[in-house]
């Protein structure tokens, strides 16, 4: 701990946010075209604190440096791998590759291409952008313990019965009518945890679909609306969050 | 013409944009379920000089009326339509219930919410969000004549190999290499007319996968890449924009 | 016209897009700053219909040599001078330099920066971003004509009283109260155009903040709001668009 | 802890979220107006897992209701508070006010409406939106233990000059050069906690404004770039965090 900073605890991290990768494998023919198209986001945790206090920035890993380091190890990988087995490769080597580093926090999120098909059959070299996203995050120490998610994120989803919200808490503040019937919509954002602590993490916000209800001072109910008109709204809505895991967690 | 207006043009749109609408349908034994999701924007042209100069607001729809409308004509439609078909709906609502309003244009675009499958086959209410959407507008003249354009916009396809370009325009401007081996990527807009006049429209930017190369002072070329390993950017991208018609069109 | 679309109306134009371009300017001394940030936006309208029927790139200006050329003329303006003046002179180099090229238009975007006080003082080189944003067309034919615009866009105002909405058609799908006091807000986009033909062109749209009121089946209402609670909300919103010309005016 | 979750750690939390308020004070005489927007995200922790095992709703606090609660609060606020008293003081309301809730965490980001002035006067009831936001966030307890964090965010500043970077690692994967005079711009999110424990958390990403250097193989470096000509770009940048405490604090 530098001097200048007795008494007090501090943290700090730094990285690159943001770097789009995109690599391409070709079968051994070269007709089959395979690609992913990565946003890499890198962030290390060091002792690098003479930067902040004496501007010696001899244990700084330039972020420019991190952000080639990506695509000189996407040329390495002459095989095609997962977000997940990419994100781990990094994470080990800036951990062992630099001696101040002792955590790298990887994250990618991965565009969804997915393989055209023509006339039934799978395109060589076409792709086109699916919907929800595929996410991953490594958390590599540098004794070698890692901590790996997956996930998903802008998974829209909705269900147009067979929901209900009933018997929660009236008091003065309430108005909301109960209800047997009612659209039901989120954006399912979800991560699981592998190894020995396995956990599971979902965000699952009431995106609210409003059953319509018009009424006027001089006509009355504009028109009986009957669960079938709706108004969809982003804002506000309902959130929420829950976590399950065998021992213990983090929300 | 307003007196207070004379020896200038004047021309004036008012309408409401970004009415959301979900619509449900059931068949007749209730089970399966059919829904869209529109956002509807409504701009409506009519003689309302009178509420910019004089304060007289007795020629105006208020937008509020116009979103109700929306809510109301889509309760009365008892049958699952097009985007297109209430387009034309409400702009002929517009054009025939107010005197005053000469022109409606009315736009729509749909959520691509598409039915799940489980186990293989269609979900009776169930909905999953997918990428690219449905754009339709209609324009609506109290005479009757109508322009009815139908679209899609935010497909996104990309092709690894077989795109190049050469044999551009070299000057002193000029430092892209020809190349006959490219990543082609874009997010189309396209949107065709129907009718006596047809014609189609494409909007076709050039989303750049930069092949990597890193050269460093010291180290001379990083590592030899062989076009496998991109940069896809968003910014800048090359602008495409193309139209043909039968007789006339305007971009 | 190409043989290929003989019959056919075919436009095209083809540009670079988000050319983001920082420009520092020095006083003599060295010690003053001034700076911009701009968005320049360039669309060619040229005949090279070849390279669309014959695979014949040979009249095209390659969008990479546009963004170039922004950054080689921004160089070169060696004096500080507005977007206007920047976008002018590009339009003026690309209708010139090549033969081919009949328009530019090139639309600039400037982003806010302010330069900073300390102590009641300007800073010499430290800047802050501010909101709206000043905004420039200008569209160059080969024969020297110009159309050049100005404008803001982004300036959110608004003002809590003196506003109202009155005296409006009421019919069956009309539920809007009338009212003499509201709180009005909006976005103000705007442009005004200079030259022989000089005109003004405004869109306003008209932001609600709706006056919350709350009742519930089992209390009534809740709360008695008075004009001073408020959901604003930006979706969905009254859109009003006009222009104003000595002449004529395209909307 | 439900007999279904047994062996397994279970969190969980809910809440609504984006609720958006104005609230507008009057002076006495009526004349000047004061207003805020504030957007409001309230999440509760609370003894509610039988909604989640046994579909029971009797502990749960309807998000609507929680909505609800900030517009009555908001006018029952009859002085003009600091978004940081009213997230307290929702806090302070849904702890005490449901027995099951037992932390309420509640933030609050205030849009930066700023009075106008006309003629060098403030107007009276005239606002403009200006650009950075101030934030806040409350975690209450039932005790009544509270944690307070103030906050900016969006808040972007630049300086064309004295900032460096040398010194720093170089190794087969560092491209980028020393320099002692560049660009820095940044985008600030801050925090900092107020009572005991006294802390300071900075996010400032590092927002790269390249240095234009074009060189073409046809004519070597095109023009002569010195530091006056920059591409600023938002991707990738680096990322910067720290914080700093009296005696501990969380990233």
């Amino acid at each position: 701990m530098a001097k200048e900073l007795e008494g007090f605890n501090f943290e700090q991290r730094h990285g690159k946010a943001r770097v789009r990768v995109g690599r391409v494998w070709r079968s051994k023919d070269g007709c089959r075209h395979f690609m992913v198209e990565w946003n890499v986001n890198i962030s290390l945790l060091s002792n690098c604190v003479a930067a902040y206090v004496r501007d010696d920035n001899s244990d700084i890993v330039a972020t420019d440096t991190m952000k080639n380091t990506v695509y000189v190890k996407a040329k390495e990988c002459s095989e095609q791998l997962s977000a997940e087995e990419f994100a781990i490769l990094l994470g080990k080597h800036f951990t062992s590759f630099y001696p101040q580093v002792f955590t790298a926090i990887v994250k990618i999120v991965e565009k969804p291409w997915e393989r055209i098909s023509v006339n039934g059959q799978p395109h060589e070299h076409g792709f086109k952008l699916g919907s929800e996203k595929h996410t991953t995050e490594a958390i590599v120490q540098k004794s070698g313990v890692l901590q790996l998610t997956s996930g998903v994120e802008g998974l829209s989803l909705l269900k147009t019965t067979q929901s209900g919200f009933e018997g929660f808490i009236r008091d003065k503040y309430t108005a909301l009518p109960e209800t047997r019937e009612r659209m039901l919509a989120t954006e399912v954002t979800a991560s699981w945890r592998f190894g020995d602590i396995s956990s599971v993490k979902l965000k699952m916000p009431n995106i609210h679909f409003l059953p319509v209800n018009i009424s006027s001072k001089d006509h009355g109910s504009i028109v009986k609306f009957n669960d079938d008109v709706y108004l969809p709204t982003d804002e506000p809505h309902g959130s929420i969050e829950a976590s399950l895991s065998r021992f213990w967690s983090k929300m």
